[in-house]
Formats: structure tokens, C-alpha cells, sequence
């Protein structure tokens, strides 16, 4: 844009410029009315730690005024500016803006209809003074000089390695080294937030390597970068999962993370006094007390394996176990297999099962919705090489789905699962025609809500719905399991079915599981539960919150925290839990806004 | 460039436009007489590969004219196009350009002075019908559906180890496993050739870890990335030796390798008949036959190291060795530390053994080039956050480099040179009145000729030249050994230096001393020497060959190869290798032109 060149402006910038130029002054000037006049009757504000150090929403022009009215002398919000060219789809005129608060830089996003703001959404991407160092700024890695007694990289690299837990304690501890971990612990480290993360298993990669054979992500390579180290572009769509461990450990390395494998938790409590927590941790079986500031739970946002209690599991003589051990089929061949549940891992250990030739049946207790992983991958369009092709980076992919409150994503998703449905029309007619109970969210709007508010209840279909679909695997919709015998599993219809293995995919509790186990009944309580939305739906019980409950936010527990989600999330809300962290360890005001009440 | 807004095409562009049409036409026409006034009075083509399936360039239009009417027909270049914009700089108009040939695509520069070429540079970088997968054409990873016996990546992944050297054979043996084998062996492994990498140490990685204690990266990272896998934003600009050695580590790994570590090579042996090596190597203790069709020596540019002789070395009671197996300065202080050589190894072990504390004299044997790194690096802008930002990539830096003949490189640095002098003539200064004996060249080119004429007579400063600017490291400018006694070093002018350490670092022999080593004088002789353009300058004796002899293309020994160069060579001409190793495995036919005379 310049003086010179007007007409050059597009209508859809010159739109958002007028419309930010009016927002800009009634901020500065703190005119509630104003305000109201730039935003529409239905209205919606997402902030992710900008204005209110909380992840939030607010929806209406009163919660949206209530929150500027307690926040905007402290936050100072300036400098706005559109990133760009705003464009102009279906009535909707949306832009990325750039914005700076008195202690960070952020970026903003609106959408406009008839010339008012629909939603609005801001994240704080950096705290000034404390930038990540990369690219024109980052670190001379050699010092240059004649240095006595100099410190080289490794001498400095072993002695935090060997101080960090015992001479020096982490300001973060991190409990779960998966790729929420281990994203989270590179986030603090380049943020310079002295950290620790500790995970059980033997390497880091193992979470992955330990579960069944054949498993690969089910979400495309597009979806599942980890911060700072993007896969290379030959890297495989669905990535293999011991490839993917591979892939963690090296990360761990390179990103020179202070990881204690084979280390356990045994128990954490807060002292509100010191303001500390006390984890007794064993690390490769010795004890070692950790004091922690923080502590961060990325235990995996499936929590606890939920294992069901049958009458006469104690009896059978066969293989059984909740499908997290499950080694995969080999061994199995000729054998009679039962699977409990319907989700994924129930769909991928049956058709690994039959891959083995087993005789694999699948009780499927309640209706799951099955999405194509090809169709799912077609319809994550942010997420692909045509995106990238089209300058859309994974981070601006992230912050675009972050832009979109989740009161509105069930009406985004509504109208592309009835076309995914059209589309797969043969596919799930198939399943439908072998008694497979179809289920596509209480209000139609499929997988991406239904993970929001419960995080199963679906399969992505990577093979295993064919197998069902032509009786290669057995199905028993609508199964009630009554008892087991020494060697079989009996329904409440009178079925009987002979087995020498059974494995109970049968789910994790919340993630707050975790809390109760580590910490407290008490503490739990307090927090309640993660994850899920509050939408009123199956397994999602109200009321609103409007935003993942608990997640990469202040809990209602200080100092405590949760992180976790699939890849993407785990990649995107990293940066916010990273900068929570920041501030509070460099003394920064965090006052959080919009706290839920207990 | 469109029909409807003629006046965008840029003055440049439509001369090279105008070029390329005639200049296609007289190639299509085999009309040498119009090649011939396409060409100015002096002038290059250097081809990498896609000419010639050699690694040349052509000096004057005689020589241009022959190797087009050898190669013309084989080749049939078509499809000449610009890419991008042509620019103009001080009366000389260049562009990038693509094109294909019969059996594949390429990229060619050119660059006109009065509308005649001066300079043309043709590479060869894909071969049609063998693209590398990547990006929109990458591996699915998982394979989706239900497979009775299915084999996981893992399953591949370990049968493809277990097999390779017992019941399958690679096609492509590579000896020497630090960053040149193993670039080479990515680029292998993603053209699909089956390759084994040998490497004597532990661990990927361990050249490095092995060496002294302070050693980083004497290039900035932009300069120094592998292929396929690039250093991450954060990346230090001079990677310390253990971080590298972890890079490495990690890159064999996730580029899925084939590699022995803790193995070496023992002899081998080329059978004409069936054209083949029988390589005898010892993996881990254990002697294993290997039967590779090509073997590429990978064992480093610096080939064996030069211990030199002088009398009562055999008496001398201190602590001494080559620098190539020096540990570092640790248990040294208040020692008093011969370091004989002034090149990079002199100066860095030199000032490490300074700042352990130790008592250090340099023995400076000739003139050396001195550049300090940080002025090196400012002059490497192609290689940096702004040529990034300018648009070029890695890639196109290199191809930009690759782009200048060698005889014009002297002249292409002269004028830097001379700049770099007068910037730091303060340094310069300090370092001569302490002695120091300071060499440019023989013409006065600097770091750039030299070290591609001969590898070596240059140190990049990061530190020592201060200490020896102020006497804290004591210089021997032109000394001879005469002898070693009991407890010193004994120079001929009658200088005794008591010594309880001596280093030699003088320096390595040329690669070519590996295939003497492993495969025989004989072979070694008809290869001839490594490395150098046959300058006729110190240590690069003519005849001018207009390349580095035998390096990355045919040698006068069938199936032997030699790799290596420093981080960006090893990067940028292992594609080519790659190419010209992936064509013979296919059965492409490569008939090389210009194979240099015995």
C-alpha cells in the first residue's frame, strides 16, 4: 500500500483497514460503545494469552466487554496492522493482523460480515525482550577468542545434564516424554526455561515403538510436525510408528532436551508456602526428590486405560489385555481372537489380528463413526502440499483453525461430513450392510467435534472397515458382554463365543486420571475434568465452556498444567503453555482472566 | 511474459530470450557455425553430468564446439526456457534456464557480455522416470487395507540391514562414514540404488566427536548443510564437533542407512570380468567379503596423514603425535607444547593447548593464508539469512557457485581479497610484527583458489592469531627441524626448544593415498592424484585440468570413485555422483566424453 498507488488497495483490505482503524481508536480510548458498534449481534473474541494470559473465548458483546473492560489498561494493545491482503469468500471478509501489547507481539485474525465482526481472534506469539533466538539472531555456537578455561559446547551440555534434578532444579517438570513432551521441553529450552522432562520407558520414541506392529499415524505428514524441526519432504505420509520413535529420540537429541527415560513418578505434592512442588520420582529404580516450580502432565491426553470388569475374567484361561499392552498378532495365527470396542485401536488390532490369521471377532458396543483416512486427509486442505504450494505454512494452517471458536466448528464441519458421506455413499453402505452401527456426531458434524468433546467414539478407517465390511472379521453389533468362561467370552444375547484372546480396547479415562494418581483424590477434584468442550453431547456433559478444558492453560490447581492433543495441537498450544511458563519464570504479571468457577 | 503486456519483459531477459531461441536453434540444427557466434571470443561451458556424464569444462569455442558434435546426438537437448527474471550487473546479463535431454532434466546459468556468451553452466539434476519422491509424490508409508503377511517398514527396514553385505550385495560401496559418506548415501538411499556405508569408528558421528576438544565448524551453517535434512532455524552458526557428531548420528537414522560402524577396509580388488570389487572388510572383529559393483572412497579429502621425520623422534621421551590423533589440550597446563604447522589444525590446537594453561611455541614452516571467520563469513553472501531472504536457497547458492568456471574463480576473488585486506589491516598488521609470515596466494586470490589448488596452507582464525599477535603463543616463523633430542625440538639454526609435547601438524596426503593403501600403488597410480585444478602453483602442479581431478566423476579406474569436499562440496556434487552411480545402475547408458588422458 502507498500514496501513490490507491487504487492498488483491494476492497476487502480497504474494508478491514477502516474497520481496524475504528477498532484501534476505541481501544485506545476505551469506548465501550464503540466497540459494540464494530461487532456483529453474533460475535465471538478467542484469545489465546494475549489479552487475558487464559485460553479463552467470548461470545457476545458483553462477555467480549466485560473481558476488555478488566484487561485492556494492563494490556495496552498497539501497532495494528493487516499482514497481507484481506480476502473476500461468501459474504465473509477475513484478514491476519499484527498487533503488539506492553510486553509481547502478537497476531490477530477477524472476520467481517456486513462490515461488522463476526470473530476475532489474538495470541500473544512473543514476550519482548526475552525473542527466541533463530535464523539473523540465533547464537555463534563457537566463541571466537582465547578463552582460559573455556567451557566448550559438550562441557556445558553434560554438566547441565548431570546438575539438572540434583544440583539444579528444573523450573518445569515435565511428566511424559511423548511428543507432547518433548515438544513442550523444546519450546522452554530454545525460551531458556530450565526444564526436565521424565517418562518411563526404556528410550525416548518408545511410547510409539512399544504399541502394536503395523500401527503408522493415521493423520497425514502435513498435520504432525513437531516445533522447530519439520519432517524433510521425502518424509512418508502416514509415518510408520517406529519410525516415528526413531524420529522422537533423535529429536530429544538434537534439541538437547534434559530427558530422564526409564524414570517414573511416584507422587507429587504442592507447598503453597515455598509455592514448590516435591515429586518423588524413581529414576532407573533409585529415588530422587525433584522440586519443580511448574509441573506439566503430557502423560498423553488419553489418560488411565480404562479396563472393564467382567464376571469370570479371573476364570479365563486365555490371553487377555486392555489393547495399550497389546503386542500385536504374531503368535496369534489359527487363533480365536475377541476385540471389545470399536475405535481405532479396536479396528487396527482386529485387522492386525487377521493380517496374522487369527479368527478375530469385534464387539462393537455402541455406534462409531468411520471416516476414510484418505477422505479425512483430503478434507484437511490447511494441511497439504497444495497449502504450502500456496504459501500457507503449518503455522499459519495451526493459527487459521485456531482463528475458528468452537461454538462455530460443528457448522463449519456439518456440511463437508454430509459431503464426505456422499462421497464414501458405497463405502458406508457396506459397513451398514454388514450390521456395523454408523455414527457421524449427534448434530451430523463428524470426526473433528467429536474428537474436540470426547476424543473417541471414531475410527479412521486405514483398512480394518473393509475386513468388516466382507465378513472377513467377524462383527457383533450392539454387544452386551454378560460373563467370560475359562475359555470364552458369553453375551447377554446367549452368544457364546469361544476365545484365546481377548483384548479390551475399551479406552483411557481423562487425563485428570492422572492427576488423581500422581497427586491427589483432592487435587483432581479441584481441577476436574480435561478435555471435552462442554457441549452437552454423549460423553461431554455441559455446561459451555468454549474452550478444551484445563488444556496448555491455569488450572484451578496453581502450578499445575496439562498438555497434550494430537501432533498438531501438541505442536500449536506448545508455544502458549511455553510462553505461560516464560513469564512466570522471569516474573512477568500473568494475571489470568476467566478463570471457570469450581 | 504474456502476449497482452509485452513492455513487463525486463531488458535482460528479453536478450537472453532472443539468445536462447538462436542458441536452441543451432543446437537443434547441429549448426556449429551458429554456436559459434553465440559465443564470445573467451568463453566456458562447464557441464555437470549432462553432456558429458563427466564432470568438465570446456575453454573456448574449439574446445565447446567438439564435445557439442560428440555429444549432441546422444544427448538432444530441448525445452530451453528461463526461469525467472534475467538481471544485469556491470555490463554482464545472467539467467538461470531449464532444460531436459533425453534421458533427463537439468538446470543450466548463463551469462552474456555484448550479447555473446561468456560463461554457460549445464547439471544435470533428474533422471526421467527415477524422480526422487518428495513432496506431492512421497511415499504413502503405511499401506493401507488389509495384507495377509503384510511386512511393516519396520520389518523392511531390519531385513534390508540384516541383509545387506551377506545375502544381498550393495550395488554401491562407500568407505568412510562422516558427512561426505553419508550425504552420499542419503542421496543413494532416496534414487532407490541399494548402498553400504563402512565406517571404522563407533558411532556415526564419531570423526568428529573424536577430534580436539574445542573444534567447531570453521564455516557458518548456512554453508554447511547435508542434503535433504537442513539444520533447524535455531541452529548455532558454528556447529561445535559433539553437536555435529549428534547431527550425523541422527541423520543416519532417520535417512534409513545402511551402515557398519566399527569396521574397516582391508584390501580390494577389482575383477574386469564380472565387474566387480571383492572388498575385504572387518565388521567389528569379524572379516566379511563384500562384492560391489562401484566403490567410492568417502575416507575424507585429507587422505593419510603426513608424519614427517626427523632425527631422534625415536629418542624423544615427551608426549608426541600427528594431529590428527590429538586428544586436546586437558592435562597440558604449564606444559611446554611444540605445535609444528601453521594451518587450521596448528592454530586450533595450538590455542587449545594455550588455554589449558599450557606453555605453546608454533613452529610456522612457510607463509600461510590467514582469514579471520567471521570475515569469511560475511563474504560467503550467498550463503546467509540475507541471501535467504533474497530467495536463494541453499541449492541455488550452490548452483551459483557451481555456475563459474575455475579459471575465472581467481579473478572473481582477487578484488574480495584485497577488500578483506584492507578491512582488517589492523590485524594483519599485528599479526606480522610478531613475525608471522602471511601468504594471499600466489596471485594474490585468497582462501577460495587456494584451497581448492590445494586444500591446505590456510587457517580460518577464530581466536589464535591474537594470541599469537601478542606473544602469548610464541612463534617460530620459518623454521626447519633439524633434530629432536631427549626432552626438545632442535631447529637448524641452533634453537633448542625443550618440548614434553610435540604435535605434527603437517598436514595429509592426497586421497589417492587411500587407494594405494586399500587397493593397490598400481591403481593409485593410474588414478592419479586427487583434488587440485593443476593450477601450477605451489602444490597444485599442471597441466591445468579445469577441475578437481578425479573428484565426484569417472577416474581412469572403472567403478572407482572418489567423494569428499567440505560440507556444501560434499553436499552439492553428491547429487551428482548419486545420479551418475543411480544411471549405471539402471542401465542408462553413460558414456562419459573428456575422460582426462593417462
Amino acid at each position: 500500500m502507498s500514496v501513490e498507488s490507491p487504487a492498488r488497495i483491494s476492497a476487502p483490505t480497504l474494508l478491514v483497514s477502516e474497520w481496524l482503524a475504528r477498532f484501534d481508536d476505541a481501544l485506545q480510548t476505551r469506548d465501550a460503545q464503540q466497540v459494540s458498534a464494530l461487532f456483529g449481534e453474533e460475535c465471538y473474541w478467542r484469545d489465546l494469552i494475549a489479552f487475558t494470559w487464559n485460553i479463552a473465548t467470548f461470545e457476545g458483546l458483553d462477555a467480549i466487554g466485560a473481558m476488555l473492560h478488566k484487561t485492556l489498561d494492563r494490556v495496552q494493545p498497539t501497532g495494528w496492522q493487516i499482514e497481507g491482503e484481506a480476502t473476500e469468500s461468501k459474504g465473509v471478509v477475513q484478514a491476519w493482523l499484527a498487533f503488539e501489547t506492553a510486553i509481547g507481539r502478537g497476531k490477530a485474525h477477524v472476520r467481517l460480515t456486513d462490515g461488522r465482526c463476526w470473530t476475532f481472534f489474538t495470541a500473544l506469539r512473543e514476550l519482548k525482550g526475552f525473542e527466541e533466538k533463530r535464523g539473523s539472531t540465533r547464537e555463534a555456537g563457537a566463541e571466537h577468542g582465547a578463552i582460559r578455561g573455556r567451557r566448550t559446547w559438550t562441557d556445558q551440555r553434560q554438566s547441565d545434564a548431570e546438575s539438572m534434578g540434583y544440583t539444579e532444579q528444573p523450573y518445569c517438570l515435565i511428566v511424559g516424554g511423548g511428543q507432547g513432551g518433548l515438544g513442550l521441553g523444546a519450546r522452554l529450552k530454545r525460551l531458556g526455561v530450565p526444564a526436565l522432562i521424565i517418562d518411563r520407558n526404556e528410550r525416548p520414541g518408545d511410547a510409539w515403538r512399544n504399541r502394536y506392529k503395523s500401527l503408522c499415524l493415521h493423520d497425514p505428514v502435513w498435520y504432525d510436525h513437531l516445533p522447530y524441526l519439520p519432517f524433510p519432504e521425502h518424509w512418508p505420509i502416514y509415518t510408520p510408528k517406529d519410525k516415528m520413535g526413531d524420529w522422537l529420540e533423535a529429536y530429544c537429541t538434537l534439541m538437547e532436551l534434559n530427558y530422564w527415560a526409564k524414570t517414573v513418578c511416584r507422587s507429587a505434592t504442592f507447598d503453597e508456602a515455598s509455592q514448590t512442588w516435591t515429586v518423588q520420582v524413581e529414576r532407573d529404580g533409585q529415588p530422587v526428590s525433584l522440586r519443580p516450580t511448574h509441573l506439566v502432565l503430557a502423560t498423553g491426553m488419553s489418560g488411565v486405560p480404562n479396563l472393564p470388569s467382567y464376571p469370570g475374567m479371573d476364570r479365563f484361561k486365555g490371553v487377555q489385555h486392555h489393547s495399550s499392552t497389546h503386542p500385536g498378532g504374531e503368535g496369534f495365527a489359527g487363533k480365536r481372537c475377541v476385540v471389545v470396542g470399536s475405535n481405532n485401536s479396536a479396528h487396527d488390532i482386529a485387522a492386525d489380528l487377521w493380517e496374522h490369521g487369527a479368527e478375530v471377532t469385534m464387539l462393537q458396543r455402541s455406534p462409531t463413526l468411520v471416516v476414510r483416512a484418505e477422505s479425512q486427509a483430503r478434507n484437511r486442505t490447511l494441511y497439504s502440499e497444495d497449502a504450502l504450494k500456496a504459501g500457507i505454512s503449518t503455522d499459519l494452517a495451526d493459527l487459521t483453525v485456531a482463528s475458528i471458536p468452537y461454538r462455530l466448528v460443528p457448522q463449519f464441519q456439518i456440511p463437508i461430513t454430509a459431503q464426505l458421506r456422499r462421497d464414501d455413499a458405497a463405502f458406508y453402505d457396506r459397513l451398514e450392510a454388514a450390521g456395523f452401527m454408523l455414527n457421524f456426531g449427534e448434530d451430523e458434524s463428524g470426526l473433528t467435534p467429536m474428537y474436540l468433546r470426547r476424543g473417541s467414539g471414531y475410527y479412521i478407517d486405514v483398512g480394518a472397515s473393509e475386513l468388516i465390511a466382507d465378513g472377513r472379521i467377524a462383527l457383533k453389533p450392539g454387544a452386551v458382554i454378560d460373563h467370560l468362561t475359562e475359555d470364552a467370552v458369553v453375551l447377554k444375547d446367549g452368544t457364546v463365543l469361544p476365545a484365546d484372546l481377548v483384548v479390551y480396547a475399551t479406552g483411557y479415562g481423562s487425563m485428570t486420571g492422572w492427576a488423581a494418581a500422581l497427586i491427589s483424590t483432592e487435587v483432581a477434584d479441584t481441577v476436574g475434568p480435561c478435555w471435552g468442550l462442554g457441549s452437552d453431547t454423549l460423553k461431554d456433559p455441559g455446561p459451555w465452556e468454549g474452550e478444551l478444558r484445563n488444556m496448555w492453560k491455569p488450572t484451578r490447581q496453581t502450578h499445575l498444567w496439562f498438555h497434550g492433543g494430537n501432533l498438531a495441537q501438541s505442536r500449536h498450544y506448545s508455544l502458549y503453555l511455553g510462553l505461560q511458563l516464560k513469564a512466570r519464570y522471569e516474573g512477568i504479571a500473568t494475571p489470568v482472566y476467566g478463570m471457570p468457577s469450581a
